[in-house]
């Protein structure tokens, strides 16, 4: 593991505002983050000259007037040109050229304050960071001069000309590589180029040329986010241009025939190639359905959609590559790649245009992947001063805890129970599941869509058993009571619900005649012994990191429950049945797909990116499996508290 | 057009040597050129910090004392891990971080001087610059450690951090996008890696990492210079460790039947897809079975050859990548790129490892391409202070001429006669071709192999026209005399060889019973023909080049004659037909496949490759067709000088 996070302070300058980056941080990425509207149409290469701040302290320029022979000549390559020399007398600098090595002051001039930059906010957490809106894909239209006996450069570098003088592109001598452009894209270049008299389109990806369209299409820029949960996908369709959902679907992961849990995938996946292609093959082929329904939905040009970004688990992110999985389910569970990557669509097989891109986040370790750093990113963990808490509850669960100076993340295997699986009447969060129960005079359930109800979903599962918990249905070992032991103060309307069936009793949450079914809807006691094993899992691994980071639960300022499941799960149900540490309720936050928020932020803005691949080298994996202290705490927590008695 | 070179002066000491390099060349760039033996096994990344020097003057640092106040921290962001604060002081600096951008002195430690770093020198001008041994594919043995709990890195990243330790890759948080790993190599990785016990020899093309192999295979490294001309093919299968070439193969390209020359290919090339398709994929057989034919010579395993370097003209170049013509073929005659590519040879079908690449030496305009940069590349052009003329012989004749100063480029189609198409017995320089002709008191040929000739080639057709021009054979118009106009000192054994076939005449250069056919091998009046307007061409082109650079003829101190068709053209006799100015004849050279020892250079050297970039860059194309002065030029340049009168 590398080196933990390093912060520095960077104060802005009149208002004294201190922000607190890493330390080898671009300056303009910090000041993007801190919400300034720095322009920089040059992604960074220092081309453009617009992000002009004046730095005080060891990063200015040197004052003494001496600069030519202060020997930082080419310190300044790039703001030689954009910088006089008294500016740079005056500390002036171009914020993107500057790395941040240590505390310094800057003051930003007044122009960057009123062009509100748009950025954009997309966690629920409502503080969050918020990211400058810049994605990866940038469209640029060209209006290029025609070729002439005078002017006779290439097609291409006739195209990059254009770009370089819009400061989108930095001068071809500063690139002394081979370029890697798209075969297919200088197969289309010289026709596109003339049938259109040279207006065309660009599509940048980073710096590479991945189409160029007739005329000015700068207005439709897609891309697609990919959550791919163990049970369950959701995918939604996203304009870069604005930053707007227009088109969102969601799904069971095929996956699930091979396997309800990562561990029976793996262990699928080791068989051989065919197993693993197996698996790959169904993935693809849904997300390839996913990506046909958003198109669908929203009626936007294929053609248009320039990359989709994928966060999953580690294991469900080496199936969907086709990596070999074998050795992430044997000790010491070590991941073929952790890296955040691109790989183009073709080479999947995933139906978008040839020349686009896929980008996976990055893993952590063998079981927290990319899922949990978009749950890091979009929830601002990684920035908090405080000690914050986040769960993410999905087959499995991700558990992450710290604050800027040090977060760790471990995962327990929680079990698809919160996601409707192995629950008699469990169902995932879709038309006709109960999200939310109420017992009070009798039993008053929530239904997703005007229909009635057919199933559960988990946090339909976690109220009914917070509320039976509440009332003495079931006792804090889980057992439900049988009608001699329940409550007597228990309104017959609630009692005469207790049943057995077969051997064991149940709980009927909805009668027959009001089901969608025409059957009654009912928790079982198995039902609750899966959530006793799953709520027990995650609550042992909060806190095995509470004494790794050897801190106690009042210590925790804030909890974030996030999970594909449902942006639902009530935080006082949560607590009731244990599943998290009780603490004043204000504390404690719903935060919805939080993974799948941090693709999103991926998709929009390369500062999220950027940052992504910083957590995912600097938060530090807890492994839990074989170590005593997680056994123990794990016993302790598949009772539920006595909060009641 | 880009700006033209900026020279800049780097003065070694303490002996005084001057270097000029272009300005923004890195320092390391300029000593390896000078021949010193800078190891630089992270490539230029400021890791290893092997390449330190100390530099006088305004590049050097700071001397004051105050470093660290003078504001140019980052500026060392390498160097500052690699030196001392005295060093930094005395002017110590990593070249590998050096841009430089006004004159310098460099004083270069003893070490150096020491280590003599293996450097290659291919070409045959003997004057030709020298470059290092660097190709960009590096192997590297590693013995890594096993994962363990508490070191779970990932196997990319354990593989990563190997070749961080090593110094061949920077830190993984200086590369912050997203990694581009081949995805066959990642599919393979985990296997690898465990089967042979972490012990494994990684394959790096540059920064990407396109195999692991097994074991330690670092003497097995192998790459191929693929020259392909309008009319021949040569490849060199070459060992990257040592440079040494290996194996060679030659053969027709198979385009020819769609044309002899570039011209009516881009024409068949622009009828359509299909067509395109044809010339392309019959180009890319032909290199599949030129692959093959070297494996097989030089024994060696197709998985170690890592790269293929191609130069071509830039119709060729085209064509090889299935790149639209048409364009090519109209006024103003664009490309549709120029840059220097890399492609993956599965891209193309090349049948070598999947993940090995391709590169294409960039093009200097539509009719001057990858394979004159390969001839200014290892001549050394564009690097002399004096003027200096290149002329490549192919089917095209690409003429270059100027110093480091400028450098001027134009091409003339030739045709084909120099390879021996259109040429009644001609055939390109190969077992059975008659290449040097000497006419004493009989004929004398020399053949290449021992065989009876067959033919004649290039070279031998300059060298009889030349020897019957200097015998009063034929007139300064060209024109065969009859016996009767014959000069009366001419031999009985010379005078009977001009005879009459059908109503032209022609000289039986070897008689029936001394061909390997039987037949009588002749230089017909058709042939001669032939030989003046290609001849003609090339001369009025060096005319035309003479006046842009408004030079005579005396100031061009050397002469260098290129051409896949042999390298044994006759200085003399190439003067004596008025292919080139007469000149005193040691300035006269002939380098041989000038175009195909650039590929080699390109493919053995990363700092040949990047001087090949800026070569293209930077040489003024001077387009020939519609100049009236040219068309001048070319009228009277098709008859012969009269040095014999």
């Amino acid at each position: 593991m590398l080196a933990l996070m390093n912060k520095i302070k960077v104060t802005l300058l009149p208002e004294n505002r201190e922000i607190w980056v890493p330390q080898g941080e671009m300056l303009s990425e910090a000041l993007l983050m801190a919400g300034f509207a720095l322009e920089t149409p040059c992604a960074g290469h220092g081309v453009c000259g617009k992000c002009k701040v004046q730095v005080m302290g060891a990063l200015a320029a040197s004052t003494s007037g001496s600069v030519e022979s202060a020997g930082h000549l080419e310190l300044y390559a790039a703001e030689w040109q954009h910088l006089s020399l008294e500016e740079i007398q005056q500390g002036y600098r171009l914020a993107c050229q500057v790395v941040l090595q240590e505390d310094v002051q800057v003051k930003i001039s007044p122009e960057f304050r009123e062009v509100l930059r748009k950025t954009i906010d997309i966690t629920s957490t409502g503080n969050g960071s918020k990211f400058p809106l810049c994605p990866l894909v940038r469209k640029v239209f060209l209006v290029l001069p025609e070729p002439t006996l005078e002017d006779r450069l290439g097609d291409w570098e006739r195209m990059e000309r254009g770009l370089v003088e819009k400061g989108f592109l930095p001068r071809p001598d500063q690139m002394e590589r081979g370029l890697q452009l798209d075969g297919a894209v200088l197969q289309e270049l010289p026709r596109v180029l003339r049938v259109n008299n040279y207006q065309v389109t660009a599509v940048l990806y980073d710096s590479k040329l991945i189409a160029v369209e007739a005329g000015d299409t700068t207005a439709s820029s897609y891309g697609i986010a990919l959550d791919i949960g163990t049970t369950t996908m959701v995918g939604g369709l996203i304009d870069l241009a604005t930053g707007e959902q227009l088109a969102v679907t969601s799904r069971t992961n095929p996956q699930r025939s091979f396997g309800a849990d990562v561990i029976s995938r793996i262990s699928f996946g080791s068989q051989g190639k065919s197993q693993l292609e197996k698996l790959q093959s169904r993935l693809l082929e849904a997300v390839n359905q996913m990506i046909d329904e958003l198109i669908e939905i929203a009626q936007v040009d294929r053609n248009h959609i320039y990359e989709a970004v994928v966060v999953g688990n580690t294991a469900i992110h080496h199936l969907f590559l086709g990596l070999d999985p074998t050795y992430l389910g044997q000790g010491p569970y070590v991941p073929v790649v952790t890296r955040p990557l691109q790989v183009k669509a073709r080479q999947l097989g995933i139906r978008l245009r040839d020349s686009s891109y896929l980008y996976l986040l990055p893993n952590i370790a063998g079981f927290v992947g990319g899922d949990a750093v978009g749950v890091i990113l979009s929830t601002g963990l990684y920035q908090s001063s405080d000690i914050k808490l986040a769960v993410d509850i999905g087959t499995n669960g991700e558990i992450i805890l710290g604050s800027a100076q040090q977060l760790l993340a471990c995962s327990t295997a929680a079990g698809p129970a919160f996601e409707g699986a192995r629950i008699k009447h469990g169902m995932r969060a879709a038309e006709g599941a109960i999200e939310k129960v109420i017992i009070e005079e009798d039993v008053k359930v929530a239904v997703i869509g005007s229909v009635l109800p057919v199933g559960i979903s988990g946090s339909g599962l976690i109220d009914a058993v917070a509320e039976m918990l509440r009332l003495g249905i079931i006792d804090h070992t889980g057992r439900i009571l049988s009608q001699a032991e329940l409550p007597a103060e228990l309104p017959e309307s609630i009692r005469r619900r207790v049943v057995k069936d077969n051997n064991s009793r149940e709980f009927i949450l909805v009668w027959g005649e009001e089901s969608g079914s025409s059957r009654p809807i009912t928790i079982n006691q198995e039902d609750i012994r899966e959530l006793q094993l799953a709520k027990g899992a995650i609550a042992a691994g909060i806190k095995v990191l509470q004494k790794e980071l050897a801190i106690n639960k009042d210590q925790i300022t804030e909890v974030y429950l996030a999970g594909a499941f449902g942006s639902c799960i009530n935080p006082v149900s949560a607590m009731v049945i244990g599943l998290i540490p009780a603490m004043p309720l204000d504390r404690v936050k719903s935060v919805g797909n939080a993974a799948g928020a941090g693709a999103k932020l991926a998709l929009l803005s390369r500062s999220a990116r950027k940052q992504a691949a910083g957590i995912a080298r600097e938060v530090r994996y807890i492994e839990l499996s074989g170590r005593p202290d997680f056994q123990e705490a794990f016993l302790n927590a598949m009772y539920f508290p006595n909060l009641f008695r």
